[in-house]
């Protein structure tokens, strides 16, 4: 059984706490009239899914609706809400302080390197991957020891924790929920399951593709037939 | 209780047909942090419900989401389309031929006249209302048998249907899907449920309301009592 | 030279009436940054634009905007306002009486059968054209003139405009002011200059085509060579 | 004479490089119809202009498009683009290392405390701003340059620049390409140029509507008249 809650990177997470339609559902909004509903998935509907993908006929996927409560680093937050066609509410650092604040660390097997010019850039391991990671590991640790403690000390003098909060890193932990439908998430998960897309949040667009598979399984296999595009 | 399937207008419907949300999922995604989510509409919530519509801080209304089923005239479809911040799918005429087509006839009550100058107009009952309804009627069912007649006849010699539905009036009945968030609905009913929206809008903008109104009781209540504004 | 202002069908036109950007600011937007940015086309900026192109980098061209004058029957009215990712003004009918209304005629050589099954129609010219012609011409001028007179003549007895119209058929022309950025536009041209689309929205896209080709001519050509998609 | 390039706190700046339509292009989207359109404004098209704010007849201000390039701090960025109506593209850390970085420091009589319980904050001045200040100067400094050298260091062993950036703060300058209507603009100066807003956004917001009222004195007045509510 597929799960909708997952961990993700070292203290993130991705669950699905909601959502209406099923691929039933986008072969009945397709057809639209009441008179040419069906009842269950035949294969001349997964055949009209098909062709709804095929050719771009992109509202009927707009009537499933996903609904997630994320918790990720700000810098993947950043990328993440570019994508308008959606809903979110994230916590804010101006009326509230975390007991504890999580931050970011990557595993060692995910430190890198970044080779090629503009336009053509990838990335691959470093030549001494374990003293790599602990340097990497020490340099973020002084860091984000040095701003939580400089955070916490300009609240406790009494400064605005909307300005406070400036010292704080983009490696950082924030939570927001998040609302998409299947359309607006075929188009992130075209983009940000990717291997262009940053690793961090290919991450999270791994897993929630997943839970989407799982969802709605004659779309999703359709969508990877014909090249994960948007539409 | 409160009925999701409703006649409008004499051959009309709008059937709420799928939803996710709550006012109490309204105050979570307003919360967001896991660490503070309730388990209950408290008066406290309720406050908060308040102070969210009050402030304009709309992002919360929307993870709540509808799914209608709406039958109604073209030119009361032209109307609807025009809310872009949500879903649609309509029947479409370039490939379906309905076996039986429905038109719009205006109850005796709703026959009516319109006075005043541009950018204040308004709507009064005719002086002879009898008279005005049956000669109405009347030009109505000659339009609409002459358009029909042309259609079946074009159709029969070879047109194609995008072609010969040219001649029908925008009095007909279309039919589509309509998926809209609970921020975009209040825009909706805002606009649509109002004396100035043409009277066969807001005759389906009221059972909408009404439906509104029996999921999200909190809000509604605040939203009423806050100016019925969009936000 | 291009003209900005173009006759479309029997009574159509579509008029460029404002724009903002070239190609060049597509490149800057890409940049950004105001150390980066360049001030004239160059080999290498056009190379970013075909990366930008091929990737579905599509942000930058959302900077370059377009206002256009349209005028065109209701039905090709309906499909373009499925376009929501821009705004539209149209004149409204329950408010304005036009002195005179422009109806609908296909050429001789746009009247058209359809063939095929549901998912893969086509269209073919008429067996007998000048007879097919001569008789949807006579079918659509009983219907436009049966319409028109029962609109004036409810009026003339005081039915309120709003009312009057539902009359009116779907081969009415309409006015609209349409603002739309270069992203939306491929968007659109991608769905309607194309052979899927019904003949007559296709013959106002391919104007716009023309339009927009003239004004990002590097844009345009890097689309078409990447197979004229949405991005 | 307006100035369309404004320094707004220790390093940023806002600049109109771009923009099309006017007053009078609103009240000319309005009427629609070519046969209708005005040349100039006059009382009459100052009326129309009041007529559609105060009764939220929104689309005729979508026609007016400004580009601004904003330089803020990501905490100001990441706040404004929450406005999803409008287009962005900003400068990334993930292919570009500024050669020198930016940062945001509060002028001394804007370091402030918060009063007050949720869902009824305000700010006031420090009791000794003074020293308040210069402590807060010191502890932004500690924490930017430790952040600084932690990334410039790990940028010089090799490691990705989309990695080594998690470490750097979000007062950290940013710059963005920023493409909006003025419709979705109203909304943004509406909920940030509002003394609920965080005043360093607040900052660039004023500047911005001095902008905008230079660029629609009439839309602006009749707007400032009617509460400055998102229409």
């Amino acid at each position: 059984m597929i799960e909708f809650n997952k961990k993700v990177l070292n203290a993130g997470e991705v669950n699905l706490i909601d959502f209406i339609g099923d691929d039933l559902s986008i072969v009945n909004a397709a057809r639209v009239s009441f008179a040419s509903q069906e009842n269950e998935i035949t294969d001349k509907s997964i055949g009209l899914i098909n062709y709804l993908i095929k050719n771009k006929h992109a509202t009927p996927f707009e009537h499933v609706v996903f609904k997630f409560h994320v918790k990720c680093p700000i810098f993947v937050a950043r990328e993440w809400f570019r994508h308008r066609w959606s809903s979110f509410n994230e916590m804010s650092m101006r009326y509230y302080v975390p007991e504890k604040i999580d931050y970011f660390y990557p595993d060692k097997e995910d430190v890198r390197t970044q080779v090629g010019k503009p336009g053509a850039y990838s990335f691959e391991p470093m030549k001494f991957p374990e003293a790599a990671h602990s340097e990497l590991t020490r340099q973020f640790e002084i860091v984000y020891s040095t701003a939580e403690k400089a955070y916490r000390h300009l609240l406790n003098i009494g400064i605005a924790k909307e300005l406070a909060r400036s010292v704080l890193p983009v490696g950082q932990y924030t939570e927001f929920i998040w609302t998409v439908n299947a359309r607006s998430l075929m188009n992130f998960l075209s983009l940000r399951n990717d291997e262009n897309a940053q690793l961090e949040i290919a991450k999270f667009a791994f897993e929630i593709e997943e839970m989407f598979a799982s969802i709605l399984p004659s779309t999703h296999k359709s969508w990877v037939e014909n090249g994960r595009e948007s539409i």
